[in-house]
């Protein structure tokens, strides 16, 4: 029987992991990968204290810091089932064992939704982004498109404005469905153009993206567009399948936290972008999974 | 008139300036000092990416990678007053200047809690600190009072080791609060001995210090304790008297904030140690910044 099972690899897990080892509880960690979405980020210049690494450098850090720790470790391990028997037992099972614990983190990050197409697993970090956030002043003076028209689509582009040279926002269907307001702050905007009705079937590039080819429906010809980013805007979904039935979650799957990391079930606690916190990012990850692994450190004493 | 003005010069506020000048917007940040109490801490090691590093350097590490960005910074100022002109205005008043700004966030940290006994106010400085990185080498061969039990007053009490001839850790309540990872190592040192129920009344001294009077809950009498440094580790206040008139703080002064780092004023967010969040953490408090940056930067386009 562990103190806490942390669930997932990425910033939060990790930060939560290393402080609870530092607490000195029973701590297990099990993950299917290390990362997260942070391996999507070519560079990362807004983690405060590193001025600019790449994803897979900071995911590097983060391991080798918390293997520092002295906690248990499960690599490669994925969860099938989240059990609760009582406030201070959880069972999980996942594809190899089966484990208890008093209390657990949910920190199992989010997965992006997939366009689906050839060339588009091997262009990730090449040219290929989820998140302008992290990534646009990386494409200062480039010809960028932003695929999906929604909310996020014209958001990401408009975050884009300052850097890129010519953006193109790609829609699927016949009409943006964005805010009014943010159509509006768009098409004042020369260096934005707006194609609907695109289906894309291809990304292409050599070392980098250069290009997609696209099928319009409004003609059913094939069309290449040479750019040299393309930021997926269609959305991620939390990673939160497996706790479905024993968590409440928010209408976008997201698992509803309160200021101390607290989920609807007192002995689990979770953290990251796999929660309705209001921004996803890596750094405010770390911080949430800190504050999950205090927070689950004080019920484990409280019910001792 | 600035879009955004930063109050404070620790994680929080620089995890703030970072994401907000990564958003453009026109900022500025305002601070008497850098890294607030991460000064204080001689070894950090739950950073997670950095796995040791001392505040001094970690302080630096913030500030260069802030530095990087475009933003103004104006240091060596205090903050004198704040005023909520509209819902879309805020005035500042420092001891230098006034400024205007549309939004901002208050990130100011905590100061050192005093003791609030005769003699203390006397010997800061002569014999008294707050600070044993900065100060420690003062205290060769010298028998010391380190004040406090949590982790702050074990870590002073092991980075004083290679300095004092005798150290001795005085904690108010009954028993130590701090990790047990940090107890376990502090008992191992022969020259740290600990005394709990210790209440200090009375700090003596000459030109310095040379000793204090304390009450041991235990026995009830007055006993003198001969000593030629006292460390004082026993917490701190959210630095938010600035503030008290126009946001709602809670019991302890803190500012209450909620998911997105909103304060009661729609134009005023909050981050890090100043207000109620759950753990005082360096990286919480900068994940926290980030949180409230993009929260302010979210409320400002919305009023443009």
């Amino acid at each position: 029987m562990y103190d806490l099972i942390i669930i997932g690899g990425g910033p939060a897990a990790v930060s939560a992991g290393i402080y609870a080892a530092r607490k000195k509880i029973k701590t297990l960690l099990i993950t299917k990968n290390w990362g997260g979405q942070v391996n999507y980020a070519p560079f990362i210049q807004n983690y405060p204290g590193i001025k600019e690494i790449s994803g897979m450098d900071l995911v590097n850090k983060f391991t080798e810091h918390l293997k520092e720790n002295d906690l248990e470790i499960k690599e490669n391990e994925e969860i099938k089932e989240v059990n609760v028997i009582s406030d201070s037992e959880i069972e999980i099972k996942t594809d190899k064992d089966l484990y208890k614990s008093k209390t657990i983190i949910v920190s199992s990050g989010r997965i992006p939704r997939k366009l689906g197409v050839p060339g588009e697993e091997e262009f990730i970090g090449k040219g290929i982004s989820h998140c302008a956030t992290c990534d646009a002043p990386l494409f200062q003076d480039k010809k960028i498109a932003v695929v999906g028209g929604a909310n996020a689509g014209l958001s990401t582009a408009l975050e884009l404005v300052v850097y890129a040279s010519e953006i193109y926002i790609l829609e699927v269907s016949s009409e943006l469905h964005a805010d009014e307001l943010l159509q509006e702050k768009v098409k004042e905007i020369d260096k934005i153009k707006i194609i609907t009705n695109v289906k894309i079937s291809e990304i292409k590039g050599s070392d980098f993206v250069n290009g997609l080819i696209y099928g319009n429906g409004t003609d059913g010809e094939n069309k290449e567009l040479a750019v040299e980013g393309i930021f997926l805007a269609i959305g991620s979904v939390a990673n939160s399948s497996f706790v479905k039935n024993v968590l409440e979650l928010n209408e976008q799957g997201e698992i509803k936290i309160n200021l101390c990391n607290k989920t609807s079930q007192p002995n689990i606690f979770a953290a990251g972008d796999v929660t309705d916190v209001s921004h996803k990012q890596i750094i405010i990850a770390a911080g949430e999974g800190a504050k999950a692994a205090l927070s689950a450190y004080e019920y484990i004493k409280e019910i001792k």
